[in-house]
C-alpha cells in the first residue's frame, strides 16, 4: 500500500451526502473519497446539472440549505422568477448562486474537461478537500420504468414528485460507459483501506454506481472491508422514494429487503450491513443472507449524529 | 400586393433599435418588422446568446436598460456574482433576468426549434408586436481580424472592450446559411413597401445581414424605396465601434465613407442616405455616389427624437 489509506464512500444524494459529511469530520481529507452516482445527472435549459455531486459539493462545503434539503442556504430565485414570467420550464428549481455552479460546469465542459476534472476544479474552489468522484465521465441517465411509462429521472423525481408507480429501473449508456480514470487510478493505487456505501437509495443511488462494467467486481478484488447503511429505517425511508419504490416493486419495505436487494445482485460484496436499533429484531434474518449485521442508531439529524454514525461505520470497518 | 404593406427595417443592436423603437411608434404593429444580424450570437457558459435580437426585444418592450445601454432596466446580478466567487467567466456580464431569455432561448433551440421560432415565442411573452425576424436560422458567426489575431465578435467587443486594431472582418458559415424561410416568406408576399437600413454599423451589423447569399440582391427585385441613415455623425458613431474600425481600415471617418462602403458592395441598392445635419456640406459628395441625400437630425436621445426621425426616414421612404 502507497500513501495515505483511504475510505472509499459510495453516494447519491442528500442521505449519502449526510453520512459523507460525518466521514469527512472523522477523517483526514486526504483518508476520504467519495465516489458520487452521475445517473441523475441531465441537460436542462442547456446546462449539465449533476444533481448529487452538487449535493455532495454543497454539503461538505457547509453550504447546503438544510431547510429545503437541496441547493444552496441563503439562495436567491430572480431567474427563476424571471423564468417563470417568459412561460419557461420552472419544474427544476434553480436558485441564483446554484446556477453559477451550472454554468461553470457547462463552460468548463463544453470546453473539452471531464466531469472528473471539472468536479475536482469545483470543490477546489468551494474550499472542499475530500476528492469528490463522479461514477463516470461518460453520461448515464437513469429510465424510471413507470405506469406513465418510461420518465427520465428527474421527470419522476422532481417534476412528478414520484408519484407514478415504478416497475423497474434500467440506466442508459451504461454499458458503453467507463469508470471514471480517476476512480480506476484510485482502485488500482493500493490505497483503499475501506468501503462504505452511504445510506442512499439502493435502486437509483447506488445500483448505477455498482453496475458500471467491471466495478463491483473490481472492488471486490481489493478484499478490504465492504459497509453498507441501509436508508430504510423502520419501514420507512428517512427522505426519497426507497421505501415507495419497495413496495411498489412487490418487495417488503425493511432493511432486509435492502440487503436482499444487495445480495441478489453483488453476491458476497458487502461484509457488513448497519441497521437501525429500531430494526434490531430483523438483525438476524438479515444475518441469514450472509453478512455481518450491526445495529446503531442510524438517523442523522445532528452533525453530532452524523459523527456518531460515520465513527461506528469506521469501527466496522476496521478503522 | 396582399395583406398590409410593411416596412422591413435592417438592424444590429443599440443604434438600430433605437431607430426601429421610433418606428415602432409610428407604424402599426403589423406594418414593420425587424431584420436583425445574428452573426454576433454565440454560444457562452451553454447558453445561446443572441445580444441584437435580445437588444430588440427589450428595446421594442420598454424594458431596455438605458443607463448601461444594454440589458434590462431593474436588473440583478446575484449569478455573476456567483460566478465570480467561482472564478468563472464573467466579462459578458449576464443578469439574473436576462438569463431567463437566454435558458429559455437555449431550452427551445435544443428541442429543435428555429432560432425565428424560439424570437416569436419570446416577443409574444415581451408583449412585443412588431416581428423580429433572426436573418437567418443557421449559425454564422463575425470573425474580427485584428493586430491580436483573428477574434470571436464578443471577445473583440465585450472581452476586448474593441481595443484590437481591425483589419477587416469574415462571417463564418454564411456561405452555408440561408436567410430564415419567415423573411424569405415576407419578402415573397409582395407586402413588403420599403426598407430602412438602420443607423447600424456597416461592417459588423449591416453586412453579415445583407452577404447572406442573394438576400441584398433579392430584396433589390422587390423594387422598393431603400433609405439607409448614417451611423457616423460629424466624424464620430454615436456608440460602438463604427468610426474606429473605419480609421482602421483606412478610411475617411464620415458619413461619405459609409455610403461608399455600401455603393461598393451593394451597387444600386440604396435609393436615400440620410446624414445629420452636421454632415449638410457633405450632401453634394454622397449625392455623387448615386443616392438620394436626406438631411436630419439624426441623433436620437428622447423618444420624440426616435419617433421624428422615424417619420422623416418614412417620408422619404414615400409612407
Amino acid at each position: 500500500m502507497t500513501g495515505t489509506a483511504k475510505v472509499l464512500a459510495i453516494s447519491g444524494g442528500v442521505g449519502g451526502a449526510k453520512l459523507a459529511l460525518g466521514l469527512a469530520n472523522e477523517l483526514e481529507p486526504e483518508a476520504l473519497a467519495v465516489l458520487v452516482n452521475t445517473a441523475d445527472d441531465f441537460r436542462h435549459l442547456g446546462l449539465q446539472i449533476c444533481p448529487d455531486i452538487d449535493t455532495l459539493l454543497y454539503t461538505l462545503s457547509g453550504r447546503s440549505n438544510r431547510s429545503l434539503g437541496w441547493g444552496l442556504e441563503g439562495e436567491s430565485w430572480q431567474v427563476m422568477k424571471a423564468l417563470e414570467e417568459l412561460g419557461g420550464e420552472t419544474w427544476f428549481r434553480l436558485g441564483d448562486n446554484d446556477l453559477a455552479t451550472h454554468l461553470w460546469r457547462t463552460a468548463r465542459l463544453a470546453a473539452g474537461e471531464s466531469l472528473s476534472s471539472v468536479t475536482r476544479g469545483l470543490a477546489q474552489r468551494m474550499g472542499v478537500k475530500v476528492g469528490i468522484l463522479p461514477m463516470s465521465d461518460d453520461s448515464v441517465s437513469t429510465v424510471v420504468h413507470s405506469d406513465e411509462g418510461d420518465l427520465a429521472f428527474q421527470h419522476y423525481f422532481v417534476r412528478r414528485q414520484c408519484e407514478p408507480q415504478v416497475s423497474g429501473f434500467s440506466f442508459r449508456g451504461i454499458e458503453q460507459a467507463s469508470p471514471s480514470s480517476e476512480l480506476l487510478q484510485l482502485l488500482d493505487s493500493g490505497q483503499v483501506a475501506a468501503v462504505v456505501i452511504c445510506p442512499s437509495n439502493p435502486f437509483v443511488s447506488v445500483d448505477p454506481v455498482l453496475q458500471l462494467p467491471g466495478l463491483w467486481q473490481k472492488i471486490a478484488a481489493l478484499q478490504v472491508p465492504v459497509v453498507a447503511v441501509s436508508p430504510i429505517l423502520a419501514g420507512q425511508a428517512v427522505k426519497g422514494p426507497a421505501a415507495k419504490m419497495l413496495g411498489e416493486l412487490g418487495q417488503e419495505v425493511s432493511a432486509e429487503a435492502v440487503m436482499r436487494h444487495y445480495s441478489t445482485h453483488y453476491p458476497g460484496f458487502i461484509d457488513t450491513f448497519v441497521i437501525d436499533q429500531s430494526d434490531a429484531a430483523l438483525a438476524d434474518q438479515v444475518a441469514d443472507l450472509g453478512v455481518s449485521v450491526a445495529v446503531t442508531d442510524t438517523l442523522m439529524k445532528s452533525l453530532d449524529d452524523k459523527r456518531r454514525l460515520a465513527r461506528f461505520v469506521l469501527s466496522r470497518a476496521g478503522h
